[in-house]
């Protein structure tokens, strides 16, 4: 680690960088410490302008773009070379915590104020993204402003989206953007030189194996399917067995069918049915109708090939005379970062003395989009008991410093190259 | 069968019965032919109202109770002799068909008006009864009227009620009971010298059998569960398999274990999961809540017992690290009903040349409860492809007299006794 990138992450400043995380918490509060701030919302709208009110303290330069992704630059010596980017997202989940998301643009944040007061100066610009609505809690899909800048989604497609209570995207979009009508408007895409997103684990192998920082190597493939079951309905009392065709019994087999096929002794496999809806629902009724989800990742591409390709037949075989339909709603392959930016993290890890350890991201995040744009990478710190998408989400100040000092040694890294 | 059974049967006249069958339905009619006919509604105080003016076009004394049930008399040659009764409700499940409960009334009321017009005298009333909310659709528990009769259930705990909008039975009984004030008032119970119901068969046996008749022995015994499972909460990409407590495949290893508990090659056992619940529901989330029903049923008291006590065990088995309640919310050991009243009804099946065929009955009936206080028995006619509970509830009018004949020459036997 070189002396810039060693000043750089001494210049991080913990209590500050709590503070403004707890600033950036207040907008969604909710009663018992978590965040409800839904991606275009008025709380949405009051962090964006939180954080364009901090980058004007030190003379940033700010700018959003077509679907509201907000950037704050910090010049750097060649003002037209390919920035440096770090963040993460603002908007949270309806029952979300205060640092999924947030810990990403607040400790980007960290790192322009940290070299700034450092008096650091670097070739690359180094800048902080606010990607519009990661969770896709409100409008979906999620990661919507980074898959838009990375070509993964048009924005056409994107505008099509309503939220649950009939608003429309473009209006909640035009609000926002109007909120910010005196910063500039950028182009998208833009080129980039490389992107490193810090965020917390939001799972427990951190804290479970002591470790503050983990060198994010991708994100495993997700998958989901929505299947549905149709039986018949019977009289619970007369109806014999033999003859029914009972959508509950049907869909509890393919649910252990499921379970046989992704049994992994390594427990790499991450196998989830969320969502299970029975009906009609009447006691003495049988079933005639299920609908459930599968959620299925996995960090290795032949595996998840192989695992997800099986899920519609095992389905079909467990449907004991009833009918299915098995149908794919969300597919994204595993995503690899480049190793020259894992490298890095884990250089200024080990430079800094913070334990640390390689890990696969079980999540989904704005990185895997930008990852085929330019070389990028991702920081996790430690969340209390691997808790997130929980009101109850918790981190320590330590913590969330020690993980923006490695971010800052390598964003200054990177903005010399 | 005697001549005066005989003539009994004879009087019975299909058309008249399916026109009043016709004429009932009309009062809570659905616009897909079915019956929505809930306890003291409107639609059952019309119900009531017609019952009763056609008591009046034949001058029979009518009656009710303090629940409700509602008596018609044809006077027997020793006015104070214990009446023969038949009957069962007028009350339909919510999206309920016209023959389910109807029937019974209705049939009984036609042998009241065939044995009238025949001339026929009885040395015992015979009364047709409308028992008060067997279905317990809008007030639980259901075969309300017949239980309290019985004094299985007393009229003060029934009248805790409320139905799901907040009106207490207590005041939807009281405008029922006004609307019929001018009707005599009667102590009960009361004795009776027997009793029979007539009822579709609300299974698909006779119809696949082709028989006309169901000569019923016995209502299986049925008991109901609830079983709710607890969880956590964690995120479906990052939480580990191995240290999830995970609801929903914990209460998928509970269906299963409880399958094989239950199954049976004779196919007597009657096993439904009816209602399944899982939450919070979002298909990224592990399920932390479930919430489940077990319908049991079966007709020999020592399987019943020996399965039913079984249930607690095998779901607390399959519990997977979750914690798992199981309570009982429901039981009622089989009733197998006086022999010579099921002899009487298969003779008078035979000596009309009606197919019929001994069985049990799947479903609860108001039956169950009068079975302990006199002979009692039940008379099933076929209903299309076995369904009920269902608006395409349906029935020959063939049939419904064919079965109101028995029905008649039955109980001008028993009443001569």
């Amino acid at each position: 680690m070189n002396d810039k990138s060693c000043s750089a992450a001494g210049a991080v400043n913990e209590a500050r960088l709590w503070q403004r995380m707890m600033d950036m918490a207040q907008y969604g509060a909710t009663s018992i410490g978590g965040v409800n701030r839904a991606a275009f919302s008025r709380e949405d709208i009051e962090a964006r302008k939180t954080l364009i009110a901090w980058a004007g303290e030190f003379g940033f330069d700010t700018a959003t773009d077509a679907i509201g992704n907000l950037y704050i630059r910090r010049a750097g010596a060649e003002a037209d070379a390919a920035p440096v980017v770090t963040g993460s997202h603002l908007d949270s989940q309806p029952k979300g915590g205060k640092f999924d998301g947030a810990y990403g643009v607040v400790g980007g944040f960290e790192v322009l104020e940290a070299v700034e007061r450092a008096g650091i100066a670097t070739r690359r610009p180094i800048e902080v993204v606010a990607w519009s609505n990661e969770e896709g809690g409100r409008f979906q899909p999620g990661c919507m402003g980074s898959a838009i800048f990375a070509g993964d989604l048009t924005l056409d497609e994107a505008l099509k989206a309503s939220d649950p209570e009939g608003i429309s995207i473009v209006d909640a979009l035009r609000q926002t953007l109007e909120s910010t009508s005196d910063i500039s408007r950028r182009d998208i895409p833009f080129p980039m030189a490389g992107y490193i997103e810090a965020h917390i684990e939001q799972g427990p192998r951190l804290e479970n194996d002591g470790r503050t920082i983990g060198v994010v190597s991708g994100v495993q493939g997700l998958t989901w399917y929505r299947v549905e079951v149709f039986g018949e309905e019977a009289h619970a009392g007369t109806a014999p067995l033999g003859g029914r065709k009972d959508a509950l019994k049907s869909a509890v087999s393919m649910v252990r069918g499921l379970e046989e096929l992704m049994h992994d002794e390594s427990d790499t496999v991450r196998f989830t049915i969320g969502r299970f809806e029975c009906g009609p629902g009447a006691p003495s009724t049988v079933p005639s109708h299920v609908l459930f989800t599968v959620d299925f990742r996995h960090p290795d591409l032949s595996t998840f090939l192989d695992l997800g390709g099986k899920i519609r037949e095992v389905c079909e075989a467990n449907a004991r005379g009833c009918d299915v339909t098995v149908s794919r709603t969300i597919y994204s392959e595993p995503v690899v970062f480049d190793t020259s930016v894992g490298d890095l993290i884990r250089k200024c890890s080990q430079a800094l003395d913070l334990p640390h350890m390689d890990m696969v991201s079980g999540a989904g995040h704005d990185a895997m989009h930008i990852a085929a744009l330019c070389p990028s990478g991702m920081i996790f710190v430690p969340c209390e008991k691997g808790l997130s998408h929980n009101e109850a989400e918790n981190a320590t100040a330590a913590d969330l410093a020690a993980g923006t000092q490695v971010l800052a040694a390598s964003l200054v890294d990177l903005a010399d190259r």
